[in-house]
């Protein structure tokens, strides 16, 4: 496993010359480790050779499976990914990690402990992980992600695990990215099925009990598999939401788990909803470049001249500030 | 007092006749308290008339002082507002309140109390009180305050208070539209000073200790003096913020703490800070005008039918994120 911090970072964003840009490019293409990272740096800091490294990405975009994982603290969603991770090398899958550590200090640090449970793939170079911080957009997922995403698919990763701790709209927001969504439970935190019903039947392509062996376990699969019956929507679906029961720390149900992927892998392709899945994605990596952009824009209106001159003019009333606002407004559009 | 709830206003969104719209506008500025009432949930709904209202609004601005009042849960913000009401009646000026409820969880329901305290002036007319949620914009002061404060201002108020609990970044954003900010502490409390070194120096105007009766209050004062004048940018500053001691169980410090105020708003006047602060605050509202239309903009963008066409394509891999971005950024800005 390949870790890169975050900080430290200021060299990266000079601009590229092109004939490094696509040196860059082809060396993450290969899956060379520390090319993928200088690209997720790039991608993270918005360097000016986005556009480039994505022109030149998009003639190549991979394979990979985006797996989400999600799950309220205290499931136990590191042990249970970095199992999964196990899981997919022992099928000679190659496997990046995206863990998404949410910047609200509610939740902040709850994925560092991952961090340090992935080390068991230290010296295994069919893994890649890497987290980002969320910077709460997007509900809990960095702006970012879409992109880092399709860097990982195109350094030829079959399986990319995309982790965030179940915390707010963050759930919804890597379903919007995943083409498989696991929703970790566990018996004992209560608030396990409270969650679920909260919208997280929407969200879940499998749901995973973890804790199997502990008192509780089978209450919350009964629990889930009633509210699976009492969903209103449940005859339209085709797909027939799993759950699957798990101990990470013994190590079993991984194969099950793979299994079910497996399955709702081929009902994607299957049914076209994996096609409609992708165009989710794309939809959100275009919303993340144009809103970033026009952020840029009125961080620049605000910090300019013209944003002055208006303000006194409303200031002293010689200009009322709808007016005022339409002609900054027609600058920022022009 | 008026009260006005924020429910049940889905009437209000239509468009109004101009005739109408002159009309409520005239109201309002006598000071008719349903006519100003009516005129803040058009602005709080960001109805379409507001453009001619606020033109109509910008010919009569008004002389109202606006007063900023922040401090923590605790500090009795809500009866150290009722007191200065009291004060500012007994003077004959008339006084709007502003309460901004932050929606956060956080903090939450904490400005709910402050409307039952403010029961003890129902019945005067000289006195209108008004909360608006802040939906977490501008560090938890609404969107629409800058143009709420317009119309209180327009309807004759002689002071403006301006209330919200010091969370976050509400302190900022409240000073930011204040001529005067009151930081409230109180002893007891344990974070008052360290509230107050990390920024609250930088954005009083006036320190008010509350709860002087109490062990630990002069301990408040003299770390407040120390802070004061351990200030490195102390020299260049011609206002020497003061430090008010009030009761406001015992509505004691209030006769002072008007004094203070008044101080305040002559050096505004004498120094052209005041045209400086006025400048700001129509630096926020063209801010809060033009950051709303462009999310218009961006919400429209989204539910269109270029925004699906790009995205397929991209999904597809025949186009790259970057270009459809800007084909759509072009489509945004005509």
């Amino acid at each position: 496993v390949t870790q890169v911090q975050s900080s430290g970072r200021a060299a990266l964003r000079r601009s590229l010359r092109t004939a490094d840009v696509g040196r860059l490019v082809d060396d993450a293409c290969t899956g060379e480790a520390r090319a993928v990272s200088r690209l997720l740096s790039l991608v993270e800091d918005g360097t000016p050779d986005l556009p480039k490294i994505m022109a030149l990405l998009t003639a190549r975009p991979g394979h990979a499976h985006v797996v989400g994982l999600t799950g309220s603290p205290g499931v136990g969603k590191s042990t249970s990914a970095s199992n999964l991770v196990a899981a997919c090398r022992s099928r000679g899958l190659r496997v990046g990690v995206l863990a998404v550590d949410p910047s609200s200090p509610l939740s902040g640090g709850a994925l560092l402990g991952d961090r340090i449970r992935m080390q068991e793939h230290t010296d295994d170079d069919g893994v890649f992980m890497r987290s980002m911080a969320s910077r709460g957009h997007l509900g809990g997922v960095s702006r970012a992600t879409p992109q880092a995403l399709r860097v990982l698919s195109a350094a030829g990763f079959d399986v990319v695990l995309l982790e965030t701790v179940g915390v707010g709209q963050s759930e919804v927001a890597v379903a919007g990215l995943a083409d498989t969504t696991l929703v970790l439970l566990a018996p004992g935190l209560g608030d396990g099925i409270q969650a679920a019903k909260a919208g997280l039947l929407e969200v879940a392509d499998v749901f995973v009990v973890n804790k199997a062996d502990r008192p509780g376990a089978d209450q919350v699969v009964r629990e889930l598999r009633n509210m699976l019956a009492m969903d209103p929507a449940r005859r339209e679906r085709v797909w027939r939401t799993p759950i699957v029961k798990t101990n990470a720390v013994d190590h079993e149900g991984y194969g099950e788990l793979l299994e079910a992927i497996d399955r709702h892998s081929g009902h994607l392709r299957a049914t076209g909803e994996g096609e409609r899945r992708r165009i989710r994605r794309a939809e959100a990596e275009l919303d993340a470049i144009v809103t970033s952009a026009v952020d840029r824009r009125l961080a620049r209106l605000r910090a300019g001249e013209d944003f002055s001159r208006h303000a006194s003019a409303v200031a002293t009333g010689n200009c009322d500030a709808y007016s005022a606002a339409e002609r900054l407004l027609d600058s920022l559009l022009r």
